[in-house]
């Protein structure tokens, strides 16, 4: 049965109360507190120069903007981790992850603005940051752990310790930061956990995880999509080798071709650490999804997956442009945190993926004339008949 | 029923034929064809400056992308033309809107590109230039003419008479533009016609067109709905006038109102020559998919409508900001067809508008929960139980 | 004499107190005290919806944008304002330019996020905010005073008086916005007064304005400039009138360009009330500089007055923009503000104009080989020969 | 001497021949020819699929963008490969690069196009393009040369030999493409050698490479700025020093900042197989230029350099956001020409750096006020006394 609709509001409940003070501007917005933070380590922002003030206002543009995304995160998490996800809260999933997105993007192109300093400009102030660094920006790591991202997945940076210790006080003691960070820890299953949950218990053609049939339908499907993609390979191995010059290219590419289906095969049977059979079902699900998405059932299913590779892939744009920035602005001696700068930032670019298996699946996917028929599309219809 | 899912190809209609030629990157994608284009009235590019080849190859690559708009736009009419159109289609149909949205951003992107030529290098070969004008763009015409832009509806142009008459060769005769013009007039039914016919069999709280009780239901939901709208109406006027200073701003907003009240009715209560129960059922379809849109089977018509709005904004943004390059590159001189220039592009930028019953919608909707329950919200549902 | 190089700061002056607190970035950019101002009208922001803190966001955005632009213009007027301005601050001057224009794109791109917002969205806060409005905005009033907007260009707004009345508190009392504003009309002399200052101060062929000669040689340069307007206005007006179909065309064609004719003489012989003698020479130095750009000591200025062109024309496109936000979130309903939205958004865009004697020079510029050779080319050089 | 002002053309040599056929805008861009090139490997492109259309066009988009940023490159090599570069063609010069850039960033915006092609799109026409690849796009190997990257800098590709090798027809004969690349190879001095060579003869405090004095006069310079960047690299580590929380860090800070202090002193005592003394002296003068910029003579070098780092800056985010679509796309699969596609495009992205001396210079830059006055600052003056 569908949820019912959210009752009307009582007309009253709205009523305005007379004596309500009108709303300003000023007042909603809380102009007056908010420009009145650009000082940093200065009494007021008078005494320093715009190029400082700049480079402190960009940074809280970014603040800002993360805050909003970690809020629309954790929207996300939140509906993804409770046991039955309604499909019609799948649009507004999608425009939470969307939305996430929209916002990256603005932030990639603010690094124009700090391009607008000059090498000289920056160092004008420096020395003042010492020993401050980007690397401390709390909601940045939040982010990273709403999403995801393991511990044992970050790369070590400075001779600090990891990502919690640079959030300490210099006399030792926890800060705000650091706080809320582990609060963030604290909060437990992150949303590509709730994603893997909820793709688990995804039924791969009409059968869910717990039906009696649940493996034999679940094998069913990935032989045929094995024995499909596998005839797909052999066709574009073959276009290759038509095109070999020699022996020693059409040796190299047969290989290439035997390591990928390998691989696809690997892949789909993870070994117990690895997460066994449960992880072999999250993949497969993903797979089914992406494969079927033009069923009613299966359209937003699909476009949430799609968002959240969107949504990464604009993250690694994110950190990819901060690099160029950095390495811009300053070149590439050493940053104010002690840290090694451009270098470091390329690195955890490439390296900090989360939804690694969503990535995985771009790899592996076929033509969809190439995919079999199911045997229970019904399933994934709607209740009124075409 | 669901359609059969496509057939796959047996994997022998793809296997390479042995002696194919191998496909080259300059082969496939035309490249020294292309490059060779760029000389505009000289022999070769050699013989003419920077400037006019970067204002040459700037006009190719708007028509390059109005090519793809003009395509995905085809196919978003053809899908919505057809008596019956699959709900499967629709995140077909979404993704043809978002793609023409997601070019023309691009396009308002590009005039920092010509912007990059002062007046001065401009005008080192605007006299050559004498009388084209961008106004004789066909596919910007064709554009208009698929979304449904109505003859009645342009602005005229300079002294020459309509948009057609602008394509004529110098003597007189159709040009090739002025043919694929007047096709493109000859296909009929535009993608904002198809749309209508497409949301006047939308069924209303389950209830088609055709049903005998189809006026009833129609009646009973747009009456519910005023009911609503007057109701959510009094709140925001009763904030308004308790903030008044004086007795004139309370008589001020209370007309304010009662003026909106009145053309909302009368949006919904269109004359005969305005479309009559046609276009009530219309608008009224429109309203009721914003409305409950959180109904699986109206999700993805909700967002058709909204990618309708969006694509249709960024014209308008795009047609704006054509208006400022002019502007800036030459001023309010004459445009080299004769034209007033800038003043004319501002007032198509703002006139030209297809989607007029969507836009107004965006005026009179009411927040969630100020909307009534549905009768029949399970007509809308999936056919598995949730 | 060039003013002497900055004095080297003594090292020691920057060497630590060994007992300053290591700068952290959360105090340096008070990321606690910032996240904690988007609660709008609530205790927390805990207690308002992802929607709604949105909103306050982005606004709390663009004012930290606003902030930035508004000392940056200040300080291009400050340099300005002063009775002479070395050469070697410009470069510095346009850099203050272009960063606004820079912060301005990044503004017009951040309605886009606002745009996540559905009108749904937006309706289940609006009423709270009643009656604050964007036209509220001080800062956005001060950009426009301190750029030289006149009172007398203001497009009346509502029912209450003027932009500074909108400012005042509930109870009439003024509010910390509406000082701000009326210190900012105090500062006196806007960026426009101080650039015209600066320009009627250029030597024009060499001849300053308060040498003997001053007269005959700007009436020289303007004779010659007028005389080859006209030869290149007679040129284009031949090849149009070549073109021509009918007398009727050949008459429609020669007025035309008479008139354009008739109103560039009008430009450089404005009446006394239109700023007389003073008017006509600040318009010949802005055509000067544009003409003989290429002389060392007009280069920078020359980008002084392009950066001012496109820094107006981005405010420009940022209007508009803002204009196309605004419908598309509500639609043309009346504003919170009790405004009348849309239509008086659009209005303002085209005609808050400031820097018109620089647009109009675009207007009438010619090529630059129809410009005549100055007498006194070598004035403008520098001091190395070549 | 300033150059003679470019003579006037006589008005009669512009006068319209009565006969010329009025322009068309079709025929100026040639319109139909251009919309006839996108059909791939079939006759016409209504054979294909939108998405090929599209996947074809925006690739064709991205070489009319080459084109001209290869004209652009091309024009700045030519005008700093003469011997002599008068002063104020360098304004021209950085508007070529800025518009190089401008470019590059549309260009950066494109890769969203094709990212509303999904996988499944891509595969559906995937298989005809081998072996095919991007990697043989002429025109980015040509603006690569035309900077002047060096053959041994770049990195293989696949199994074919190298880059020039991949442009040969599949039965060994030199394609279009494959000479184009060959006669620029031939062109001879790249972008950056000309402006080596521009840097080499820049006059440092006064003092130009052929006088007699002229080592000394280098050595004084790069003497002083060692000293000033030794004093400033000693408050930095004090300062680093002063908030070490052991000894061990202490040391740590110890070592890293004398290792920049180490190799800032290598950089400009190059090897002789590095290019010795002539390298050493272009070295110097760009931190000269950087140095003292307000300088009325080096205020355009300055921003020559800032422009040509800018460029390139965009040329490598341009990459990495190649290296974000093609991953999107379709995974790290192997490419159609048998690349290792993904991986491949992140290493060129970080390895390809044409103006290594420039980005280096960024990372020793010091702050104003550190930097020592010099001997003859009025060398670099205007003409006219201020």
């Amino acid at each position: 049965m569908l949820p019912t609709w959210p009752k009307r509001a009582p007309a009253d409940t709205l009523t305005p109360v007379a004596d309500k003070k009108p709303t300003t501007y000023w007042d909603y917005i809380k102009l007056e507190q908010l420009t009145a933070l650009q000082s940093g380590l200065a009494d007021s922002d008078e005494e320093i120069s715009n190029d400082e003030v700049l480079f402190i206002t960009v940074h809280q543009i970014f603040e800002l903007w993360f805050k909003l995304i970690l809020r629309e995160l954790r929207a996300a998490r939140d509906l993804f981790r409770s046991p039955h996800v309604a499909e019609q809260e799948l649009s507004g999933a999608v425009r939470k992850l969307k939305r996430a997105t929209t916002i990256l993007r603005r932030c990639v192109s603010h690094f124009e603005v700090i391009e607008t300093l000059t090498t000289r400009d920056y160092l004008s102030f420096r020395d003042k940051l010492f020993p401050a660094s980007g690397f401390q920006s709390r909601q940045l790591r939040q982010i990273e752990i709403v999403l995801g991202l393991r511990d044992e997945e970050r790369i070590p940076f400075g001779s600090e310790g990891g990502y919690v210790a640079a959030l300490k006080e210099h006399d030792g003691s926890a800060s705000v930061s650091m706080k809320k960070v582990q609060e963030t820890v604290a909060e437990g299953e992150s949303l590509r956990e709730a994603i893997d949950e909820w793709l688990y218990r995804t039924p791969i053609d009409g059968v869910g995880p717990d039906a009696s049939n649940a493996t034999e339908a679940l094998d069913a499907f990935l032989e045929r999509f094995l024995e499909n993609y596998n005839s797909e390979s052999d066709i574009a191995r073959d276009i290759a080798i038509s095109h070999a010059r020699n022996q020693d290219e059409v040796r190299r590419i047969d290989e290439l071709y035997a390591d990928e289906r390998a691989s696809v095969e690997a892949f789909f049977t993870p070994s117990e650490e690895k997460g066994g059979a449960r992880r072999r079902r999250i993949r497969a699900a993903a797979l089914f999804v992406e494969t079927y998405r033009e069923l009613p059932l299966l359209a937003w299913p699909r476009e949430v997956l799609d968002s959240l590779v969107e949504m990464e892939q604009q993250l690694t744009v994110f950190r990819q442009r901060h690099a160029r920035m950095v390495e811009r602005a300053i070149g590439r001696r050493a940053g104010t945190g002690g840290t090694a700068g451009v270098a470091y930032l390329d690195k955890t670019a490439l390296k900090y993926r989360v939804f690694k298996d969503l990535w995985a699946i771009r790899t592996l996917q076929i033509r969809r004339e190439a995919a079999s028929d199911l045997d229970n599309p019904d399933f994934y219809s709607f209740l009124q008949p075409e």
